[in-house]
């Protein structure tokens, strides 16, 4: 990280920062510029240090190098991330096409679907159980019903199931039937659902929330990674109706 | 409900719609305008029928009447809420002050705080132990210690505890400590997290998304009132930094 | 539009409301249900006497029936609108490919990537000669200089050519070189803009605005539509970086 | 500035950079970490030279060490700005309060409306006479009649008066009679019309956009300063409704 002083700090303040970044591990390389000194902080863990040293006196402002993500960047894994569920195959150019209605309804509507679908050429199946709803008086979906018709689906057509899960308490009943676990853009940064479809071991599909930066998009990312599962597919989305 | 026939819409079609609202209990007002014909559908219950007249043959649109939230209206509860919690009230022109830090980091930190917002006004102190994190790798906060720490501050000043909880699994917990349950802006639309602070019984301080509408907004308070729980305070937030 | 009384609505106040909706030129329906009355007003024209109804006694709310827009809908031009433009041709199905760099730096450039383009298949090339920036300090573009570049790619390639204008005074000139007057997302409810992209007579592509909902957009659109300018292309956009 | 070296970048790209950041005048300090180069540029100025640094063979990322706004910054003028305009004044720590209707309707309303606010501790009389409609067929404002309806208030109570503009070319009229210039949300970015309310001399009202990050705001108040007027005001706002 680099440590940007004040116009006016006092040399005992920068040395004060010195021996501090010295004190966290690092090495500190100061730059004593014309209008201010700058200090280089090399071999930093990203975020941990940053506050101590923010709060320093004399101390304008922390510039992190690297970006806050380790594990969602190119940096650490080299080669790209191809998640591949059975005919499903997304990343590094390869494109899956997921496909199917918003609510599960009944197995006609779903098995109906899902012949439609792969006939059009879509290599996984899409329907939701259960419902994000803005209203607590919508439908709220099938639940473990609409589960058992999306498996039936599957069972049918040998399509991959992809389906939202909406809390952490209920991941694990839905990775008992889904293939890939969805993740709506209302609960981007729901961290403790986030870690919890990690810790399934189950593929993730994670949509953009509204509004949300691409940094908070890949730090939401990185939340699943962190909880061991590599298997992470970012989905664009939004963009307000 | 008003439902709103194309222009071109049958005579057969338009009669098909009329049958459909009164076989949906309500009763079917149809207006013959020059361009098209509308339909009244009196005494619906919000937005249960909604979809299935709306995709029979020859409806245009649906428009609402009511406001989608019923109990975050005034039209049924008509006197404005007041939620009281010892020293704060907030609502019907009452203002509270809720003051504290971003994170409870010691038990000093939180009393030598606590003691001087209280001597500058605050009715409440706020701190988290919870934090909500962008990234997986900031500090998460105290977690139950730094509740503990909250309730020993709270009895040494009397001021009622307001904070974070950030998953549906730790609604008991936080709830035993805190007086006011604090939902982040990131959880506003985490609707188990709200159902299980609407079932706690503890007042819930509510925080506008980022990019959330008021009508969003509302609706989320009605999942939390919808569980029961009429203590809801709504807290505009939702600008970017 | 449909006027919703208040449920403790006076018969006078009622009775006001069918008068002042007959005065403005409509017929009223009142519909009396058993909470409260509705009073359906026919023959509307939109938004224009919508104010005063909303603010009589006794009324809730005014519901409009007609999405405010009216080019913009299917409703008044039944076929589907396509934009041509020699080889570009948007609409009903037609996918137009628009590519080109972020900003004119030469014609060396402009030749090599419009040659590159056409080569990949692009109907259209684009390149920013007036760039919006988010910084006074940043590169502003070309300007007179880029259009001339952009002109001169056109003459070689046979591409059509579109280019953002940032300012109504600037539409004049830049509607002198391009085939396409491009707005930006940032400017998007910046309608003496509109108004003048409208009134020059180009095709007009319009970016959709960080956070904008679809009908801001389409009404943004009608702007330019009732300047007389049919030709509009909608550009979803919006996505943060 | 810092230029970060790719992991795998060649002493040859390093040592390229290095003579390209002391072609542009400025000192480089690099710094030989044991994952990766990162090179410090002493003498920055600003924005202006990161592109092509950036897109040298080798570079992973250009972080810039200072704010990209200047004169919007303590940095450069060291002491808080205070805008006053007769009674209003605005900035470290006064308060103005500005009040008045959406609209400017008629003499009666503004005269009335006016004397209110007076009595109730406004010190500025807002009121729109340019209004932005989200749809062409909302009444757009009275205009320069308004802007005399306002002009006549304040005459009457010595108010000074703030009313928004909405284009480069109305800023003239504008100015002529109004004591603050108002931009609006929607025009946050709409930089000809920052320009020229800068060089109005005129103090300008700055909203912040939906969504607009504080740096966007902060760059857009930049082009009214750059323009010589350092009578910015800027304004929360930016919620949805």
């Amino acid at each position: 990280m680099i440590v940007v002083m004040k116009p006016d700090a006092t040399p005992a303040e920068i040395q004060h920062v010195i021996q501090l970044v010295q004190q966290l591990g690092m090495k500190a390389h100061p730059i004593y510029g014309t209008e201010r000194t700058v200090i280089a902080a090399i071999g930093s863990k990203r975020d941990e240090c940053r506050q101590s040293v923010a709060s320093s006196p004399g101390v304008e402002s922390v510039v992190p190098i690297l970006a806050p993500y380790k594990m969602a960047s190119l940096e650490v894994k080299r080669e790209r991330t191809v998640v591949r569920v059975g005919p499903l195959w997304v990343g590094n150019c390869h494109l899956g096409i997921i496909a199917g209605p918003c609510s599960v309804e009944s197995y006609e509507q779903m098995l109906a679907t899902a012949r439609a679908v792969q006939a059009a050429g879509a290599t996984a199946l899409r329907g939701g159980a259960f419902k994000p709803r803005t209203s607590p008086y919508s439908f709220q979906g099938l639940k473990e019903e609409g589960l058992k018709i999306l498996a039936a689906a599957r069972q049918e057509t040998g399509l991959p199931i992809v389906t939202e899960v909406l809390a952490a308490s209920d991941v694990e009943l839905v990775a008992s039937y889904a293939d890939v676990l969805q993740i709506g853009a209302r609960n981007m940064q729901n961290y403790r659902l986030l870690e919890e479809a990690g810790a399934s071991g189950k593929p993730v599909l994670l949509k953009r929330g509204p509004a949300a930066t691409l940094e908070e998009l890949l730090l939401a990312a990185e939340y699943i990674l962190n909880a061991g599962n590599q298997n992470v597919i970012l989905c664009e989305r939004g963009i307000r109706t």
